[in-house]
């Protein structure tokens, strides 16, 4: 049984400037924390979120069965991020539907919903507004900053813009930016929720209306890259949905593959944002930090000085582990302290957030040696 | 410049049984010939087509520049599938929208555009409606039947369905069935046609309109899933559309490949009829040959006699050269004369129909083997 959590929030006034040249001000960071925060508060553990996840990355809340934090199975006591030994911070980012300030929050200025005027976050702006929050949690240094996917990509960031308040950075399922190929996917998906007439350019809320086609699509693109092949076929295969008989029918459901689908993308499109999606696959889009280096990952990264623990996933076709390579390498150029496991998990891209033996075992490995370094 | 070719339409009064139970009467088939039939009727080539093509396979259209068929570079007089000494024969399959009797014309029972109602189609059916068609043209036996995709399926099912009536079969770029995740792009796709407020229900034409949002979302979703990421990353890269500035948006084009994306599912949404997608993908779902031995492959190709080529692209993701040697292994249990070819081509999928050396190497030997054959 998981350990009670109790999401917090946290105001701030100030505007934040944006990558972007807009700003944001009098916004609201949702988070939690779980463990203690030690004497010379240096073992605090920040995660960071991917796509489709939250602050609430550990426990349960009060009264609530399972309402199990997204990495539970990662954070909590005794558990690879040991809570009785770090002080773990999960945020939300701004943007997000989830509770920290986002498009279906009113905008200070004009007193209506931004909707799609909710201005174009990056995973830069993320960290920023990050950064602020460690401020008022009164925490100079990280003992580490750990993502998978997404949230990879904010600990890489972390390591680049904040260089002396990192001791570790954790990258998992990751990758440097986007490829082509990932960013047709998001662009599909974003077709798909722009193009839903119930979208309204965005200000959907006015109008009343969710466009819920277009988030049913986008889940199902997102949700067929999350999984391999092999998995696919080894929990779905060719299965048909009932009995041995096919209907020959066009519209109607004939396999378990098409039948989960459905379902799954029902279930988004019920709590999911619209223009929280645009906005956070436009982050991952955008994400690049060799761009500003002529595509020098190298060059990019030689600012990085905490030590890393990269994870990739074999069977991970959307953050493949070439990917994560690339990342070792140019930290390697660097002469950067490196740490690099490839697991061999069926699971595709989701396998980050799954229990995998090898793979725990990395994770409790590097953060006891953490515990070590900072006791 | 490639020789004239001139479409024809072929009239079916009877009933043809479909595979669902469900027959179709009073329909036409569209096809096209290219060479001469020889005097004992041995040299006929049946080319079958994927999802995006017709009849039209090779030459041009009188007086219309860049009319060429989809195979011109294969097809055609000198070509590795020599015109000059095999007869070949181009036809468009039922429920297509590019001639043949589809979901835009006439239902003879009631006098109303088919729609949603037009009849499920199964490769089995259309392979024996090809066979029909053969029967009209006085050809028995053919020297060989080929197709690529979908169209390398409806040849492998001829040498099942008409085992006496095929000496070869060539079968490029495709597989004995589809996976769990081919199933599952196709579900997406026609979710986002099915969904479309303009489908209603698959009789649109009635209402005037054509469900383009649907219809474009579906061909970008192809478009990525016949691509290889290498070639997509080589194409477009992270390329920006304009110049090197980012405009931070989350609606309008930032990269080449949105751009791309954009203008092929525009292009596509208006020629092709978003019922015509629905039943050539489930066409694409359905087969399946070794389904009624148990999914024993080795036993389901028993039948088959015909000699074989199996063709494959090393970057093909969607019908990736393991369906391939599934093919070439069941063939071989079964100890059949197969021959094989797996090509180191980065264009993934697509790569069936571009040029590659070795590739058009290969067809050119077989088809001169099977020319000399006949001699």
């Amino acid at each position: 049984m998981s350990f009670i959590a109790t999401p917090q929030s946290m105001h701030f006034a100030d505007a934040l400037a944006l990558q972007s040249g807009a700003s944001i001000r009098d916004y609201h960071l949702a988070f939690e924390t779980y463990g203690q925060l030690n004497a010379d508060r240096s073992n605090a553990v920040l995660v960071c979120h991917a796509l489709n996840a939250s602050h609430h990355v550990a426990g349960r809340y009060e009264g609530q069965d399972k309402s199990e934090g997204w990495w539970d199975n990662m954070i909590g006591p005794g558990k690879p991020v040991d809570t009785n030994r770090f002080f773990v911070i999960g945020v939300n980012n701004l943007g997000s539907c989830f509770g920290s300030t986002g498009p279906m929050h009113t905008h200070p200025d004009t007193g209506e919903v931004y909707g799609a005027d909710f201005p174009v976050v990056t995973v830069e702006d993320w960290v920023n507004a990050q950064a602020r929050l460690l401020n008022r949690l009164g925490i100079d240094r990280l003992a580490a900053v750990l993502g998978g996917s997404l949230g990879g990509m904010q600990a890489l960031s972390w390591t680049l813009q904040y260089p002396e308040r990192v001791r570790h950075a954790v990258v998992v399922a990751s990758a440097p930016n986007l490829t082509a190929e990932n960013i047709a996917f998001n662009e599909v998906a974003r077709r798909a929720i722009v193009t839903d007439p119930d979208f309204h350019g965005g200000h959907f809320y006015r109008h009343g209306v969710i466009p819920k086609r277009g988030l049913r699509i986008a889940r199902m693109i997102g949700h067929i890259t999350y999984l391999s092949d092999d998995v696919m076929n080894e929990k779905f295969g060719r299965q048909l949905r009932e009995g041995i008989d096919l209907k020959y029918s066009t519209q109607d459901v004939e396999f378990q593959i098409e039948s989960y689908l459905r379902y799954q993308g029902d279930k988004f499109s019920d709590y999911f944002d619209a223009n929280t999606y645009l906005l956070i696959t436009r982050a991952l889009d955008y994400f690049d930090p060799a761009r500003a280096f002529g595509g020098n990952l190298t060059q990019a990264l030689a600012r990085a000085t905490a030590k890393f623990l990269l994870v990739s996933f074999t069977t991970d076709w959307r953050f493949s582990p070439k990917r994560s390579r690339e990342i070792v390498k140019a930290l390697l150029d660097n002469r950067r302290d490196v740490s690099y496991a490839e697991i061999d998990a069926p699971h595709g891209h989701d396998a980050f957030l799954l229990d995998d033996a090898r793979y725990m075992s990395v994770m409790s490995s590097y953060f006891d040696s953490i515990a070590k370094e900072l006791a």
